[in-house]
């Protein structure tokens, strides 16, 4: 019961400010972050100087079993590109880069599971890098990462709790849970659903438990390659 | 801290095999369920004879306090019904309704917060009553609802829990979570999500107690509604 | 040959300035009306202040006796949407709200004939009261509706006279004709459309002088809905 | 008070079975009408072995004054080809060509009011040769149009009644009407819209007249141009 | 091997400051140049005033011997409109009419092979006309059509070299090839595509002095089109 | 005037059966081929029994300088998929895999010209190594790639050839070329356009000449990355 091998490819392309080839057991994301000056209409009008941060998901059609269709966007990608969204806001601080916009890009090239993970994982790291563009261009003075996000897959497999589910494991989860925590060992997202059969708080706990184990690794690793650690 | 009015006018409309207006405090959402012959591609070459069940979410603009937009479909929108066919699925065996899809609708006329866990609560009243009329046509012998579902928001606003979040409790709020549980107090799905900062492992464990107690009395108003109490 | 039933419900919903529930026997439409300021860009040039008035028309799926498809929008919503809009124009004084632009939405959810006539007769009491809460707040002086305005459905069945056709009968009709017109008497808008066999203008005499009779009948019913008598 | 010029070229394309180039005034429309084999979806179950006819209409950019966007297809157009389609349907025996499809496209290369009209009188030649070159095939007996249909407006400017109003006309008039009728002097469709002043019976009756004189004028000449007098 | 015949109708439209039917056998285009103020944004910031030029290519249904589908825009559709644009702003000084937009629409009417070719020689004419408007306007003061372009298709059909290809030559085409030049015999844009079996060297060679010595007199058909010759 | 360094990393990706990472300079793509049971409607009543091979092309938005947006399919990328497509079925013969569809897809995650022909560079070792599986899999006999196919781009950049342009050239060239050729040295496209002034024959030739000696280095490389050599 343990995560899959974790790998990072720093400033993996080469012109995004923030980059990354994230990858967890066969599953690989590019995650890259891009700044631009502007914020959203609905910002305009705030009271406080704020910036904007958001994020989008995508796979390439090679990047399954079988090959994928080439949609606009599915149902299944936006619901993942707000998770992404809203996970990275909940640790940037917006009032340290006003007037502008992290545009954050997840695209799967390789999809075996917990794409939605591995894309938070390495999009914390691109906005980290970018973040550090905008001090080195003199545009903002510090990194508004307040503290660094992970998440992690955890579930039920036959009766027993598996970490970081491949997609085989996946499909075959009674139970599929996401957790995004900081660095701290706060809660930012928790997403579990019953695929087959509802389950007991004690499972629930179980999994908490082992997500919470796994984050505190995954965050040690992410700060590792932008050599903070 | 106590949950808004919960209202069901059942049989709302004359079309549909089952229906209700579903109120929780200003919220108001028209749930119905029609049952049609057929099932997905998907589902065709399973080797168990199985039925489908899927559900549709959408506002009217004048659910809001300012006028909101007739959009094809928004991200949020795909979101919300991807949950609330997962819900209901969770709770009904599809072996009894072998060859059937039942289509269920969540059309919110007044949106004050709480609209999805409306919308479930509303769609297991209308497809107990839809599933009861394929009885009395014959087309299924015993109702496929295993056990009932429901669904609550609570959350923490100023630093205090708060059940059944209103819309501008919602706006206001540190953390706000959705649970859906199951009559025998299982769950079928969790969603919090730190709206601004991250949450503790404490204040999971309350706002999961306090789900848990709502959502019982939720299915005893379920279960009334349709004269099973 | 009677008009069928005929009910307002005013104020039906809570965030709209003006709304109301109009059922004709078991066709029920919500309408609303929203203003907000602002005109459309082909207004901005014009030499006169004036004010705009635009309606959208939508069925819930479950309006209909067979499950509908949620559809961006129809040739036949279109053309309804289109009809309700010039209708309403024709009875308000646009110079009278100048800078704002009225929204009026029409949500069928249930439908039995006559959603376009039943649509037009609430949506002049929406847009009545939006007006009405315009001037309470301080923006207009005097209520723009110049006179009311209201429709009715009227056809050959079986060779019959009939008047607020049902679904059932706009189903069998030989011709079909919607008539608008005003407190005054006059025509607003004619559309007469020979569904199997074309008609004579006898035929078109009798048609009109019924529908005449049914919108005095209706317009009393709207003034008095809102306390006008 | 005199129709424009009314032109046909019959033939005007190679390809399509029936074709005619349809002028008045200055407006200018391909008509076409390609027949092939197979019927709708919701004629299939029909007892009775028919066939079907649709009408599609649209304009190219460098009809008007100003160049317009190519849309997909605007309410408009929408509202103009259901209209063609209806007036034709009125008039063919579909119970003559059981089994075959209709496909009648009306493109507007120039417009100077009138475009629907003119549509309803060029398609109603070219379907009638579309129906000779089916005969000559062997594919049915007799020609289907069981009588001719035209079609022409008519209209209150500056309170003088206005016949085959011109785009300049038509943005004038404060009542502005199109009939379609057939060669017995019958009613397929009346269309009458107040685009100011609500008018009164009177107006009714004598733009009602004006209009019957100009179709059986125009009837006259679509027979005229098939060498049926 | 002689190309088909070629005809003009110049200002076939009313509207358009250009406009011009051009024929190629039994391949008809509408080929149209309307001129409004304003510049793309992309044009916006450039230091030297520059106009813009953009072309637009659609057919109508009935230009086919099989009735085609109106599509929003095929890829096809799209990569000739494209060619169009590339073909006349190479021949046009952008810095002669800055502050414009030149907007040119071809719309195929007839379509029996080189429908593209077709559009470009059409299009040279009517932007040649639209430009000599807005010297009549006062808007500008040479016409910027520095010299003419025109195309030709050339291809290998069963081994032998053809010119101006129809549609059923086209189709059995090993090698088509569109070449677009200049009066001064220069290119402009050369496409060649092997349908079946690569080509050699040699054929190329023998192709493109096809093209020339046809370009040449095409050229001067349109020259004497506008009075020039 | 040298190509850019050429690298292939087969067998990018696990799923699909061939694949590739090809990259030309700082020009990355992603080539992939997937084989399905099935053929297209316009194929299956062909006399003689044929695959098919189709290719879609994309890119990430993290590709280029400033960040693109996810568009459906651009008018470029349909131009260059369709190029792609025709490219690879001039060098297959569709004879040998009868029954079956190829899909190719190129995604470009690093953009600095001359994608389409990296594209479609990487994409015939792709389909090489997919039809080889096909032979493994007992699915047919000989590999259908009768002979191998490259492409190069050629330019004239002030006044100096240049092969293999990167992106600062391409924007900068007066003349851009791009050449597909076979292994046998003959053609299967060129597509040769003016960008600024229109260029002369004896260009054409140099352009040729040069593409030539490329490309023969290109299929070079090719084979030896699949041990052909």
């Amino acid at each position: 019961m343990k995560m899959r091998e974790f790998r990072v490819t720093r400033n993996y392309l080469d012109y995004p400010p923030g980059s990354a080839l994230l990858e967890m057991g066969n599953t690989r994301v590019i995650c890259t972050a891009f700044y631009e000056e502007g914020i959203p209409a609905f910002l305009q009008n705030s009271m406080v100087a704020e910036g904007w941060l958001t994020a989008e998901y995508n796979m390439i059609p090679a990047a399954t079993l079988t090959r994928g269709k080439r949609e606009r966007l599915s149902g299944r990608s936006f619901e993942i590109q707000r998770l992404i969204g809203r996970a990275l806001r909940a640790v940037v601080d917006r009032n340290e880069f006003p007037g502008y916009t992290v545009y954050v890009d997840c695209d799967v090239i390789q999809a075996d599971g917990g794409t939605r993970t591995a894309a938070i994982n390495g999009s914390c790291i691109a906005i980290y890098d970018a973040f550090q563009k905008m001090i080195a261009a003199g545009l903002i003075t510090t990194n508004p990462l307040r503290e660094w996000v992970a998440a992690i897959s955890v579930g039920i497999v036959e009766n027993e709790l598996i970490l970081d589910l491949s997609y085989d494991q996946d499909s075959r989860a009674q139970v599929d849970m996401n957790v995004v925590m900081t660095e701290q060992g706060k809660f930012v997202e928790i997403q579990g659903t019953a695929e087959r059969e509802p389950f007991t708080d004690n499972d629930l706990q179980k999994m908490l438990m082992k997500a919470k184990q796994a984050i505190a690794k995954i965050i040690y690793l992410q700060k590792k390659s932008v050599d903070l650690i």
